[in-house]
């Protein structure tokens, strides 16, 4: 079936210093192929700052290509004020309006500190589920949320599903919201995100991922995904690029046609689907048709392999999957294009040029990340030159590019300045919301976002009135930390909630890592090697979600029978599971009532924050050192 | 005996937007107290970006107090560009030219990443010792530097102190400067600091460090002194500051009247000196004499009870120490500021507003830090006003604040933008080299101060120029890295040389810090819990040095038990120390000739490539993820 894409009545103009027009017609050959690559560059102003020198272009190399025309730019790094400055500085290298994009799905914040981090997509998803997961699931209320149109859910969420020993002793309970609300706390996320990349000299924003994520263990979507089936998937996604585009930024559906059910990573290898052509119809189409109809700008392609449709080539460099599926299958006219090139599931396959071209022919628009600009320049050149491809190809790409770029204007931005009245979030130069980084209601969603998401253990403490909350017996204790790396943690600075507020209650914290020394013991039954770590009552935090590059989603370590043990050892004070709801889902059963323990989707500072008050451990004065 | 300071010619001032002159004569007399405080603030944008909310300031109270008078503010966090655009806000809240400093002792980068990030200065002080340390002492060569006037070392130091093993087996030995060439070093990192200071805003340097380090259980100023006796501290103290000086910045010599034979913590609690007025006059004075005769601007004050001289009070709260040694005695005429009044030394036994009287009748000009910038200021108003204080005394210290100001100017800056002609370091703006945050002469001067500071053990295995450098046996292998915190580790970034080049080489990495778990046996003897780390030759790293808050200089540790054991087990394959000599020269006695081991002063990414080079370990295809 094909769907027209509806034109989307939101993408209005900005002012242009460029003229921006056919401009690309005047320009020699290897100029206007330049105009389709978007290479990788720090958000930081040094070289030496790159955090990722193997990836991230030398400054000397990024002027060099974009002078020569390359014509789009994807950050990653620096705080929101560096991410500005930068903006600034790679469109005034440039003579031409760039692409300039970044991978914010959770937020702005999630990649430029300063400006808002919000939960992951999922946490929104889980409020619009069919059924709720888990214990909980029998004693969840009937339907009350109203349909929300034609992509909204099958089955409206429960309006409480919060499980009910905790429901009916908490005396604020959460009103869990009807699916119109869900789906517009999604059109604010996606406003929230697309004003501050716009306000800090982005264009594009590389979301919403479109992916259902009906596969628990896969390891690189998880969380970033709208919902675990494709109803809820459709309609966030749509609901998030809506608010987006409205804000003057190109979105970005991903990843094509659909890497929600994979359990590896194709940063490290390509994942083979065996999907029929019905089921990638039933399950992963939906979402990507629903961002086409509601006018989204772009398309970024999957490297995988989907058996049905094309058994040699990965979706990124296979004519079946874009030119057929996407463009005249599902009609979609706007921008597509390619994941990064430079991932394992390409490169270990296909040389730096020959990858860009096979993704051109194959009906790509943009090449994202090439292993090397100058060689994907040179194999498009030389194909066109010979007739290889034809010219024709290369202008409708520029044309499309052309025409993107004239519904959001140019890139590039001033860092706003911090406004002293409203604390704690930057605000605007006095008196101007326009030129504020995070908003008032934007600091409100954030919080909102939280406190609707956040999952509870029952009974909790904080019931008792005339007693101080108090979810810790007294310490000496052990605050043990599970999470991937401790080095450059960015949701973990010196002075995160996580840390301070037990070591306030007297409790010393120990983190397990994938650098740390073992603390396994070898012994199923008993996994973890107490004498290795302080003693005393634990409060177990676990921050665990599919990230790329860790091979796996977290789900292979004994955390089930870690939490038995200590249970068994009457250790266990209480339980913070940050991040994966399989996790979360997969400990609930083993918890007594009595034990405080919550869970969040996010893992910021301000989701622990939250979740700790819940659990009764308030904010203490904050502690550490100033300087030397 | 009293030293007349000499004024400094160095200090020229540039224009300024502001009418200096005596404004403060205009003022109400809560505006003129609320001048001399300098208060603490992030040098991040947002509240929410602070590191230490404890000790900064919100960006309310800061514009609050900087409204109200409030004349300077100690910066922490964030990047070069950061504190640029910092500086010029809190310059633009301002109604006067401020004071804004930062403790940049080891180059601006130390605390402002994207600028030059130096050697402690210890680096260079061990290069004019009179007597080489540990075991390459003996066959040290006889004297060969020139003396350098009235402040130089009593004796020069040796010509070549590398160990004799590796020196002659070294196909490039290094030649160790003379005197004068060292003294050349140490005003070069004064002129690179203070123009990178000035340039990014910040018009005072907290620096020099004048104290001795004679005490290497020094938890507190160890590597952060210029020297361990009293002559090379003297001497390398006052070229820094004629550098720094010369650039337009104001410095400081700190902390009067020496920190440098502690053992404890003044941020943890206060240190007790019995040194008899004859012993501070021969060890802890000199460095101070000679910065005053160099035109110190200012002296800092530390936080510790000289028994001799003021068995009562503290230093920094001391008219004995104050106006008595420092102002008589010393004849110092600049600006005398006290260390920052928040720490535990001065709060556990005074209120924030008696404390800053205290110090200011003591003689104190500047109140830095105070615990309650508010209760200060009142405290200072209501001993004038009532006459406890004359007011006279208040003009002084006013009119050297002035009188400083006028020759440096106001602070502020503007964010320099990165120049891709002048990889790897940021540069300037096409042509103006004055722009240029680091100059190709400043990354030069890094890599000197590291290369000439690092002590090998031999033989190195590069000297065999038909095989490729390799010091390690193949993987795989453990990279054992120990060091204070893993938790935002400024020199280890998730790419650092210590981690990435023994990646490449098979080495699996394992942190301890304090928050590991345990790697301990209990065993003395086998003090390592081999069996929780993995397997393989060992590449040993440890970065240790003395940090505030720490407790101790990481002495306690069993690191020669460690190297024994390893040693023992021929596991041993490499070892590195990055920061304490005092740990490296009681590891050095018990490795073999054959061991590749070496020492650098700095921790930083640049000593860790350049240590690793030396032990053959090059750097390889750097790797690592790239995004999502």
């Amino acid at each position: 079936m094909t769907t027209e894409p509806a034109p989307s009545p939101e993408l209005t103009p900005p002012a242009s210093p460029f003229a921006p027009g056919n401009n690309w017609r005047g320009l020699g050959l290897r100029q206007q192929v330049a105009r389709l690559l978007v290479v990788r560059a720090s958000g930081h102003a040094s070289d030496g700052q790159r955090r990722y020198p193997r990836w991230e272009l030398t400054n000397a190399d990024l002027k060099r290509l974009l002078e020569g025309g390359v014509g789009g730019v994807i950050l990653l790094g620096g705080s929101a004020q560096e991410l500005a400055l930068r903006c600034s500085q790679l469109q005034s290298w440039a003579g031409q309006p760039l692409l300039l994009c970044a991978d914010v799905e959770e937020g702005v914040g999630q990649r430029f500190e300063g400006a808002s981090w919000l939960v992951p997509p999922l946490a929104i998803g889980r409020l619009l589920q069919p059924q709720p997961p888990g214990p909980q699931g029998a004693a969840a209320a009937p339907s009350t949320g109203p349909r929300a149109g034609a992509t909204a859910p099958a089955e409206s969420f429960p309006a409480a599903r919060a499980e009910p020993g905790a429901q009916c002793l908490d005396p604020e309970p959460q009103e869990r919201p009807p699916a119109a609300a869900a789906e517009d706390l999604a059109e604010r996320y996606g406003r929230c995100t697309g004003r501050q990349a716009r306000l800090l000299g982005l264009n594009w924003v590389l979301g919403p991922v479109c992916d259902v994520n009906n596969n628990p263990a896969n390891p690189v979507i998880n969380v970033r995904a709208w919902g675990e089936d494709p109803a809820t998937a459709s309609t966030l996604a749509a609901a998030f690029l809506r608010g987006a585009q409205a804000e003057g930024v190109l979105c970005c559906a991903k990843h094509f046609p659909g890497h929600g059910d994979t359990s590896s990573d194709s940063h490290l290898e390509l994942p083979r689907l065996p999907h029929s052509r019905a089921r990638l119809e039933a399950v992963e189409l939906p979402p990507f048709r629903a961002a086409i109809a509601a006018g989204v700008a772009s398309v970024m392609t999957a490297h995988l392999l989907l058996e049905a449709l094309d058994g040699e080539r990965p979706a990124t460099l296979s004519p079946a999957v874009l030119d057929g599926l996407l463009r005249r299958d599902l009609g979609f006219e706007g921008l597509i294009v390619t994941d990064a090139l430079v991932m394992e599931a390409i490169t270990a396959h296909h040389g730096p040029g020959e990858a860009a071209l096979l993704a051109f022919k194959a009906g790509a628009d943009l090449i994202l990340m090439p292993a090397d600009a100058d060689a994907a320049i040179d194999a498009l050149v030389a194909a066109i030159d010979s007739g290889a491809l034809p010219r024709q190809r290369l202008e409708a790409s520029l044309e499309r590019r052309e025409r993107a770029l004239a519904a959001v204007g140019p890139a590039g931005g001033q860092p706003p300045a911090p406004s002293p009245e409203n604390d704690p979030a930057w605000g605007g130069l006095s008196g101007d919301p326009n030129s504020e980084l995070v908003s008032p209601a934007e600091a409100a969603l954030a919080r909102e976002l939280v406190d609707l998401s956040l999952e509870i253990n029952g009974p909790a403490l904080w019931q008792a009135p005339s007693s101080p909350p108090q979810a810790l017996p007294p310490g000496p204790g052990l605050n043990l930390i599970r999470l991937d790396s401790s080095l450059a943690c960015p949701f973990l600075p010196a002075m995160a909630p996580a840390l301070v507020r037990p070591a306030g209650a007297g409790y010393q914290s120990c983190l397990i890592d994938s650098r740390s020394p073992s603390p396994w013991s070898g012994d199923p039954q008993a996994p973890l090697a107490l004498e290795r770590l302080p003693g005393g009552p634990v409060l177990l935090q676990l921050f665990v979600r599919g990230n790329p590059f860790r091979g796996s989603a977290g789900g292979e370590e004994p955390w089930p029978a870690v939490v038995s043990q200590l249970l068994a050892k009457g250790r266990l004070a209480a339980l913070a599971v940050y991040g994966s709801p399989y996790l979360w889902e997969s400990l609930r059963p083993l918890l007594p009532d009595s034990l405080p323990a919550a869970y969040c989707p996010g893992q910021m500072p301000l989701a622990q924050a939250l979740l700790l008050d819940r659990l009764g451990l308030a904010a203490a004065a904050l502690e550490g050192g100033f300087t030397d």
